[in-house]
């Protein structure tokens, strides 16, 4: 019997890598349904490739030309959010959650509303409504597993113990582009040289983010609600190999950790075949070959944002949101050149200083929260640049 | 509802840390028997302190101290082999059995005949008798819990996966003082220098084992027999800070590692709490403080043993009794400088070569295959002396 799945923003990276394991393996998965943002070409190759019964494009304007490629392919042409509604709450088992950005927001709660299994790839679906998703899931029955490669490490760990019986856990973190760079260098730095991560290949914004690490203050506010931990039990450290990929200490003192190659087709099969596992062409970590593996605090002076996220977290309600909403307009004016690397951390503690919204009870509630800091904290830069 | 234990080897490292969390945990535990080898001392003391039900000293010579020190206390004292039998097979639910040596073998036989669930820590039950012993849990259903921090946690990460989907496990090896020694120097080395173990405290038999890596070669046998893997799908891996205890690697290429401070208390309270956790004052494990984890690949020229114990392995049948046999004899006289520390392997490996003894269908065979093992290599090496 094959698993139903649905892709949700198929065409990205973590889309991409999800086929290519769902087509290694046609005999465990029938993919139901797939999305993409914009690009109705690639979307259409995947349909016919994977024959998917539906077709999403977020973008209609996008959709004569979907419609058209599908022609014939006993695919269905959509577009819009109710579209990916349908896609996210129809008649898929798994959910793979990997549409970037907020527009994630409505399918993944979905979803979980529906009480799928939802493989989770987008941050902002716990970083700005985690109560609200996590509120969702335990009325629904939805299981959450997540997919980036921390908090799969960390659901993976927990497997080794109840949950009364965690310590803390421990996000790991590669300190980025920055780790040993001098607060002054910092200060300087060009979007060139944040956004070169040692490790994994990422796009621009999330590359900023590991340089600021404000990309490890999402993932411990994603922490938090996925595994329902205060602040104070979720620690940070810094792992420059990227190999352990977090840990879990249990209260007899046993600390387990979840290591392999930086390839995301791991805590993607993981989710895909939960709670089996699947075997997957990811390289065989070789401990000896790897030779050595450092780990130090994090400096908290030169990367604020691990305190401002923290802030957030503890803050509760809307702060994540203002937070992820700031970050977001104030890395992308650092990679247009408008502002510095130390005005991103500056500009999102402003932010959160000066929010004064409520905490949110729905998703519409939460994408004003966030559309509304962005408005604020854009027009704040140009009152500050003009 | 507190759970009845049985303490066999009460009175040694393995015990002391036991009873150390038992007394500390007054409210899960009842003790219900405790043994010691010759110490009828300790053995009163600690029979007083925990109110067990039965002492046993295996010295029978010991007996009429021992009931002495109890007269009045209400627990019987008790001497011999039977009398270690009933102590594992009688009514304590968790039997710790941390015997040394081949002493051990009738009490363990017996507990996991019973069906009792058995932390072991008497590494002698899976050398020389893991097929017998695993078999036996099989027909009783008894639970073989390992307390030793290798296969501890292989234990633990096997949690995190079903058994059909592991790749791999990698056993963890100091290395030994001898890590970076040349051959040369290996050839000389003295008794003093074979025991400086860099990270554990330990008695000077397993010290050496650990300067020659038999250690290692011993418990890639007991990973084998408890874990159901064949010899090349164990891999053993140099750490000199024996901060990863070991890993599993997982069809997905997911790697799963139990890490810790140095502390026997952290597996001996996974086994007691089991399948629960419970908490110990084993020092919390800091990562940033460590620093570093090295990882190398063992050198099979300069340890033999690794490559001995593989091949006694993958014989089966008596060679494993006869690989730990040898050892014992040769150990000892390395410790009383009558061979030199290079000895110590050839002459394991002369013993597997000239054994004609097929494999052993009880524990009797078991050890009449030691005894005459020892008898053989002590013979051949005074005949070598003379």
């Amino acid at each position: 019997m094959r698993r139903k799945i649905a892709i949700l923003g198929a065409t990205g990276s973590v889309g991409t890598s999800t086929l290519d394991l769902v087509e290694r393996n046609p005999e465990r998965f029938e993919v139901v349904a797939v999305t993409a943002a914009t690009n109705s070409e690639a979307l259409a190759d995947i349909a016919r490739r994977t024959g998917a019964a539906l077709a999403v494009v977020s973008d209609e304007a996008r959709l004569p030309d979907l419609a058209e490629r599908l022609a014939g392919s006993g695919c269905r042409a959509a577009a819009g959010t109710d579209a990916l509604i349908e896609a996210a709450a129809g008649e898929a088992e798994l959910v793979i959650a990997a549409i970037v950005g907020c527009a994630g927001l409505r399918p993944v709660m979905a979803a979980v509303e529906a009480g799928r299994t939802v493989a989770l790839a987008n941050k902002e679906a716990l970083v700005t409504a985690g109560a609200l998703m996590t509120e969702a899931a335990t009325r629904s029955g939805a299981t959450l597993l997540p997919v980036d490669s921390e908090h799969n490490a960390i659901f993976q760990c927990l497997a080794c113990g109840r949950k009364e019986d965690v310590a803390k856990i421990v996000l790991t973190a590669s300190g980025g582009p920055f780790r040993t760079a001098s607060a002054a260098a910092m200060r300087e730095a060009t979007p060139a040289e944040a956004v070169a991560h040692p490790n994994w290949s990422m796009g621009a914004k999330i590359s900023v983010d590991s340089a600021t690490m404000m990309n490890k203050g999402l993932e411990l506010i994603e922490a938090h609600y996925l595994f329902g931990l205060p602040a104070d039990r979720i620690d940070i450290l810094i792992h420059p190999q990227s190999v352990v990929h977090s840990l879990v200490e249990f209260v007899d003192g046993s600390v387990l950790a979840q290591l392999g190659s930086p390839d995301m087709r791991i805590p993607i099969a993981h989710a895909l075949a939960w709670p089996e596992r699947m075997a997957t062409p990811a390289q065989r970590m070789d401990l000896a070959s790897i030779a050595r593996l450092d780990f130090e605090a994090p400096d908290l002076q030169r990367f604020p944002a691990l305190r401002l996220a923290r802030q957030a977290l503890e803050a509760g309600g809307p702060a994540p949101i203002v937070l992820n909403a700031a970050n977001e307009v104030a890395v992308a004016s650092f990679l247009a050149g408008r502002i510095g690397f130390a005005d991103i951390p500056a500009i999102v503690e402003r932010a959160l200083d000066e929010s004064v919204f409520t905490a949110p009870t729905s998703i519409a509630e939460v994408l004003e929260v966030d559309r509304m800091t962005r408005v604020q904290v854009e027009s704040a830069m140009q009152a500050a640049c003009a």
